[in-house]
């Protein structure tokens, strides 16, 4: 028994994994919101143990567990540093594995949660017939992933950062202190922070009252989704300035290394599906350079499991 | 004795080799304006046969003539197509390495201009000790070649298109139609329309005076670096917007495939030598997202060479 854990800014998800892909026992809880490092390694160590009550299997018979981590992620290392999303931020590489493992008992590998998720559709999912692709990770912030000729190019390690592309020269400033990524326009936490700083000087929209209503305190994909249902103006306008920057970013990435496809996963790329996928494919096109490429934009086939399957894949 | 032919929007450059990469002849021509394909190729042929003459040898003891090229090269087929900035433009597969051959009489290989030049930095020049580093083609056009693991990514065939990175959503109309394209701001011919244009609304600038002083048609990266000389505020704004347009593009690479440098030439790029190299990696600092990352540009090493020597290394 395995276990495969995708952390994220929002949510630690946690599945067990018997034999390849079988999925026994899973468990959820919010991330801590500070706290740094060793608050996120505590919430991991228990997400961990309830999926485990959840297989109704001890947490002795693990034989590994897998993180997906956002961050500077170094896998030989085990160690995570700038991380700018999760408990209040930290930047010194912390000692990730080593800690987890301290707290559960079995070997932990730690990888980038957009190439553990990447893997996997590489593997299992969308990606298993593209020879080259971008994953592009669409959630709290926009990661990315170039699978070349079957493989993760991992870089010096440091890869990914897709949502760092800058589409807007003295743009937008993002939740990363940098103007114009695409990230500023794209990322659900700064999305979020735009609709409210708007909202606060007297822009109409129903997406605050949808969060109340779902019980929630941050503007979730359900919530963008359910705004964009009941046709909310400012909902619309923002999910477009997303779809314009994402769009941008990957027929930038199309026009440099002219990859076959892209395969769109992360909370609101999984949300919102085929349909988020023909929109990106839509907004790439007017930016393709040579009219002959046009390559498909598709939904993440894992869907919200793919991170914590791709994080099992490391303990194999 | 072996012909290295780079071809630009500008001129036809040809070097004679011996061994390894002696140079023995050269010659020079201006690339055709109007006639196409056909056109260009005629010219090919008569400047390769100057160079041979200058090399004091007959077109005889030729044993291969390698091309490099702008547009959509497909090697195998020997075939060019989608070529905006030559003769005129063409749009459809021209058999170019099957009708130069039958002009010179010797085979011919022909690869992507920017490819073969950046081979070339990486077989004898700026890019021997870098494992991965993207070049970047700064002339008529901009562009790219990106190198990963000591070897060229092609893509599909495709690749390569960096002028084409989206750098400003809704900005400049670039030369190939699009908006906000790199090439928008940092292209000869899209800096040469620019300056045209605002120069026929009023602005001041001493450039086409420079340019007429020269005894040529075009601003030439000769013009533009007399202009920055004489402080031409016109110039000095043109190029600004240049270096932030291709730092913001080469920043969003490193972001995104984590490479170890760059690696700058082209007519404008071999021009400004270290100074520009170091203004690019200046322009780029603000849009690296980790820290750590702060990847040496380089000018390429083979300067005005690099294209012709990195053709004929096509037919070694």
């Amino acid at each position: 028994m395995r276990a495969g854990v995708d952390l994220g800014g929002t949510k630690i998800d946690v599945l067990m994994i018997d034999g390849d892909r079988d999925v026994i026992g899973r468990a959820r809880q919010r991330t801590p919101t500070e706290g740094g490092a060793a608050a996120v390694v505590d919430a991991i160590a228990r997400t961990v143990e309830e999926a485990a009550d959840d297989a109704e299997a001890g947490i002795d018979r693990l034989t590994g567990v897998g993180v997906g981590s956002p961050g500077a992620v170094d896998p030989a290392a085990g160690t995570v540093g700038f991380n700018s999303n999760l408990a209040g931020g930290w930047v010194d590489p912390y000692p990730f594995a080593e800690e987890l493992a301290r707290h559960v008992g079995t070997p932990v590998r730690v990888a980038n949660d957009v190439a553990v998720a990447a893997s996997a559709e590489l593997e299992l999912g969308a990606g298993r017939d593209l020879p080259s692709f971008l994953a592009v990770w669409w959630g709290t912030g926009v990661g990315g992933c170039v699978v070349l000729g079957g493989r993760r190019w991992e870089g010096n390690g440091a890869s990914g950062e897709l949502g760092h592309t800058v589409v807007k020269l003295g743009g937008r400033i993002c939740p990363c202190g940098r103007r114009g990524c695409a990230e500023a326009y794209a990322g659900r936490a700064a999305m979020e922070a735009r609709a409210r700083h708007l909202h606060e000087r007297g822009q109409r929209t129903k997406l605050f009252d949808l969060m109340r209503k779902a019980n929630r305190d941050r503007l979730t994909s359900g919530v963008w989704e359910r705004a964009l249902k009941e046709d909310d103006a400012l909902a619309r306008e923002l999910i477009e300035d997303a779809y314009d920057a994402i769009g941008a970013a990957c027929a930038s990435v199309v026009n440099l290394l002219d990859i076959d496809g892209i395969v769109v996963g992360g909370g609101l790329g999984t949300r919102f599906g085929p349909t988020g996928a023909g929109r990106i494919r839509e907004k790439m096109r007017p930016h393709i350079f040579n009219p002959t490429r046009d390559p498909p934009v598709r939904p993440a086939e894992l869907g919200d499991d793919g991170g914590a399957i791709g994080a099992a894949l490391l303990v194999r």
